[in-house]
């Protein structure tokens, strides 16, 4: 890569995983200087996703070690290179997974470029210079505005990171499927990260929502503290069959292997379920629940900078922001064990410019 | 039932499997009088459909025995009742895999009577007086005006049976998902009497028409005689990478267990895997290349009276027939295990009226 790179100048602080152990420990990097179209970030939180820990553990067989993780990362523009006019100085943005894409194929220009074939994510990525990218778990960030979101003045920065990724990606198949309709029933599969922002969603507009989780301790905290409307518990055949029939839309949010049979009898007729999860393993679909259903099961990825721009407005016009459990850097390890244990309420988020030690 | 169902008063000979043994013997049974919205069918025809082999061998555990199968049925109407107005006497017409609905739901109000909860099918299903349903392996039928079709004069009723239940089959999610537009591209996964139809149906409308199968033995017939564009053996990982991202649609006909990443691949991002087939365990559906690809998977059954005739009459403008193989009933036996092997080109079609002792 070192040739490839001579205009990577900018040494920064941040924090890696080494090897798939799992551990990540401080990290001292180059990023590449402030060009034309780019915008210097630094960096105050990084919400931590799930696919951090995929990355981190190597689960996919496809990581790039040292890699730094991070990919919900808010801060405040501190350079913006001379093409740049939609940023200055001193604004609030975000950056979510998507570091480049080619530009010019029919999705990048239809601003659907989360699925153009030479996407190129913030971290584990390989950039148009031939470096590989690294993420928010990093004290700055150099971004190209293309993918650079402005997060609203009312939403606070750390609140706001984990809509950069968990938001937009139940916002993308909710808007797809034009779910947000008042009066419409929808079901959320997996009360996280993900599902719980779903449900703040889905209140904002006025939607029934039901929570369907394996863990009959949430339902309190979902209905108290998120406004649920009802929840069922997954692994009781008795209150799932009490539900057939019965959900508009449901997102399954769940990333463990499971049958995707008794979610989709829960749907009308002519349901949709969006999958937004990533099983590392398929899942198992049975015919009749769809066909006779009429249903479709339907997937998704993120959302583009356009649709991501535009649900961090509507954030910002309903003040909808996720829950969060603020950790310092040196939590980062700690943190992913009760990430990969669910223990978490509702998204981690990184103090990145905590005054804690590297 | 005897007490329910008194005026079954009209003796019909036909066909029937006794047990699981799955052998078809003749058989002798009673039909309800022509009632006031009813008309009187002498049968002519019979389409074999893979699911008569299902019932007949009690594949799902739901036969109830003597069962009569047949659901792809044309004939000439020999009677109507009071209520009829839009059959007479000698029309020629079709009768598909529906007998009975509630009417009263908002799916049958809506002419989407075949995902009513209520729904009976035209054998091994219970009627409204409480009777059980037989099927067009038989002489005569008695079916209710609602559930009865128009064949068009210029398609000959044997080669337009099997349109009853595979045609709608496969037309039902073309329509759906709007694939009917010239220069699409189509896939059609599995060449056998619902895929040549599909095929039918998407060189009338001018799409590209690709077949996925696990026979490269079919291609030369599926390119020369059906007019299909490609032909792509799913077995050969080579030819199937050579064609990832390059499909609008997909119907996957196959009922036996299959994973659907390999195919879901073929399609380009927002593409729609419509599943028409129902194996009898579930199928594997990966996360990656679904949410990734955003693409769709969605299933449907069949298709509503109102949806059959409306295909029925483009059969007739585009004089799309099946390509068929008629069988006397002393074959039926033959046929059932020719079937079962996937052994016709490409329905066996039992000439129900034929001079063939019963």
């Amino acid at each position: 890569m070192a040739e490839t790179t001579p205009n990577h100048t900018q040494c920064v602080s941040g924090w890696a995983a080494r090897d798939s152990s799992g551990e990540v420990t401080p990290f001292v990097f180059m990023r590449r200087e402030n060009g034309a179209d780019d915008v210097t970030i630094k960096v105050l939180y990084c919400g931590m996703c799930h696919t951090d820990l995929h990355y981190i553990r190597n689960d996919w067989g496809i990581t790039i070690y040292p890699v730094v993780p991070g990919h919900e990362i808010t801060g405040i523009i501190t350079k913006v290179g001379g093409n740049v006019s939609n940023f200055k100085v001193g604004d609030r943005v975000g950056v979510g997974c998507l570091a480049a894409s080619c530009l010019k194929c029919d999705l990048c220009k239809n601003s659907e470029e989360n699925y153009c074939e030479q996407l190129q994510f913030t971290y584990n990525g390989i950039f148009w210079d031939g470096s590989i990218t690294y993420g928010g778990y990093s004290k700055m960030l150099v971004a190209d505005k293309r993918y650079v979101v402005h997060v609203p003045e009312n939403l606070p920065l750390d609140k706001a990171a984990p809509l950069l990724c968990a938001g937009i990606t139940v916002f993308g198949p909710m808007k797809q499927h034009n779910m947000l309709q008042a009066g419409k029933k929808l079901g959320v599969v997996g009360l996280g990260g993900l599902g719980h922002i779903a449900i703040k969603f889905a209140k904002a507009f006025g939607l029934h929502m039901t929570v369907i989780s394996t863990s009959p301790s949430k339902e309190k905290e979902a209905k108290e503290r998120l406004g649920a409307d009802n929840f069922i518990v997954s692994t009781d055949p008795k209150q799932m069959k009490a539900n057939v029939r019965s959900l508009d839309y449901i997102i399954d949010t769940v990333s463990a292997v499971h049958s995707l049979g008794p979610i989709l009898e829960l749907l009308k007729i002519k349901g949709t379920l969006a999958i937004v999860g990533a099983p590392d393993k398929p899942m198992e679909l049975p015919s009749f629940p769809l066909i006779f259903g009429k249903r479709t099961v339907s997937g998704s990825i993120i959302g583009s900078i356009k649709e991501t721009q535009e649900m961090l407005d509507l954030c910002g016009k309903y003040n909808i922001t996720c829950e969060i459990e603020l950790v310092t850097p040196d939590y980062i390890n700690k943190a992913l064990d009760r990430l990969a244990k669910n223990d978490v309420r509702y998204r981690f988020v990184l103090d990145v410019a905590s005054e804690s030690k590297l």
